[in-house]
């Protein structure tokens, strides 16, 4: 059990993890961090935290710093944290890009007691109130680059996930990024893309309200994920989008060109093969 | 309560249909008719029909009849049953598209006893064992040309979907069809489209099926449908399904766009535009 944990941003992911820890009697207090007074206050509410202090005043008293904030300011912050820690602390991140924060971290002295973690789960939700119980159940949890982390580091931080339900998958940085933008990024720019065509072509709002059914809504429902989060995992891991995105956008021009053509049967041949995916997929 | 109806084809949708009369007690028998024997003995096994019959015997059993097939075998069928009705039965469908099966009814010297509906509601599956209890409950319920048909057949047929919880959206042929194309038929599109591009690019199989979360799942779950039922849908709606695709092609190249400049303040744009799709959907 730890006496005191920190979570550097107290929104969907930290405040989930907080009410895991919370939950499983792991943690006796969790201070939060974060430049947001209303997020705070919501956090305090919602018994996310037990109280909030400036970061370094946080860091010294905690065990564990876990950070979940957007992924570009995740650096700077990083930085700041990692200066202040001791060999007895853990830091662990839960972000959706992995490369720049593991290269950035690469020649820090304190390298060691870092652990490079992206948890799989999220919601298109954000904030202190969108934090769910037992959130994390059933999901993979990827560490990379855990040859950098001490031991002791890596193995605290595996058991927690793993009370929380999680197992755990292990790659470096770059292919964490790649494969991140294949079955996470590029869904959320398809969704956004989505709504915004809705949007741009169907005049009627209330057509869309009356008639949209569970195929649309589930297919468009990450087009409400918050851009401050998104546009950032974007950036940062823009080769590997962009060649996931030329891909799809390739493959969605084989659909234009069989209607256009008329050619029912290439076009039976692309869903035949898209029916694929049920062996992944449940 | 009908004594008997006939349901054309038994699968995911005719057989929800059939559950929610069979559970409300308004019909007392349930007559099947499939050109697959083995759909026929699962829809009798689930008790989601009766008996099985060829089509021109159930029909002349028949108080309802049903129609629930891929769209393009639609017309043929629905010409074959409107030439052996009578003024004492309806015929109604519950087809994706509406554009061309009213324009070939619409000569017929019966077209009164028919109703050209389509039940929002689906699922990625389909067959006799996709059929769902209290299926339709909340969703929207279109009826088409409603001035075509008889007020008595249309009354009897608003009042069984009320029934079963669904609230009637009335359009013309044409109009459904296009906000179809929008709220429906391109989401189907994007899911077969992305899960062509995984497939396609993420050659460790294994990885999507570890990472994959709840995101990748609801986007990429339409591309499990049934081609045999979209491959009709998709030539049917041909020119409204393009429009819109064209649209969404345009959309992404945005995206695409923005992330090769490093336009980080217009993909942001893009994205707030996108949140706006909360406005209208929960």
């Amino acid at each position: 059990m730890f006496d005191s944990i920190t979570i550097v941003g107290v929104g969907l992911i930290s405040g989930s993890f907080s009410l895991a820890l919370k939950d499983k009697a792991l943690v006796r207090n969790v201070i939060g961090v974060s430049r947001t007074p209303e997020s705070v206050k919501k956090a305090l509410d919602l018994g996310l935290i037990d109280e909030a202090l400036p970061l370094a005043e946080a860091v010294k008293k905690s065990d564990l710093i876990y950070v979940a904030i957007p992924v570009d300011v995740t650096i700077p912050v990083m930085k700041q944290i990692m200066d202040l820690v001791t060999d007895r602390q853990i830091v662990a991140d839960a972000g959706s890009t992995k490369g720049a924060l593991c290269a950035s971290l690469a020649g820090h002295p304190m390298r060691g007691r870092f652990v490079a973690m992206h948890p799989m789960w999220g919601t298109e939700y954000s904030g202190p109130e969108a934090a769910v119980r037992d959130a994390f159940r059933g999901r993979a949890c990827v560490i990379c680059e855990k040859e950098k982390s001490a031991p002791d580091a890596v193995g605290t931080m595996e058991g927690l996930y793993r009370d929380m339900g999680m197992h755990m998958v292990y790659m470096d940085a770059d292919a964490h990024d790649m494969h991140a933008a294949y079955i996470s990024h590029i869904s959320h720019i398809t969704s956004f893309a989505l709504a915004n065509t809705v949007l741009e072509k169907e005049k009627e709002e209330s057509a869309i309200f009356e008639l949209a059914g569970g195929g649309f809504e589930s297919t468009v429902r990450l087009a409400k994920s918050n851009p401050s989060m998104w546009l950032p995992i974007f950036m940062q891991n823009r080769e590997h989008v962009l060649d996931v995105l030329n891909e799809h956008i390739t493959q969605l021009r084989k659909f234009k060109s069989c209607l256009e053509k008329e050619n029912g049967e290439y076009l039976r041949e692309l869903m035949e093969n898209a029916n694929k995916i049920k062996r992944i997929i449940k």
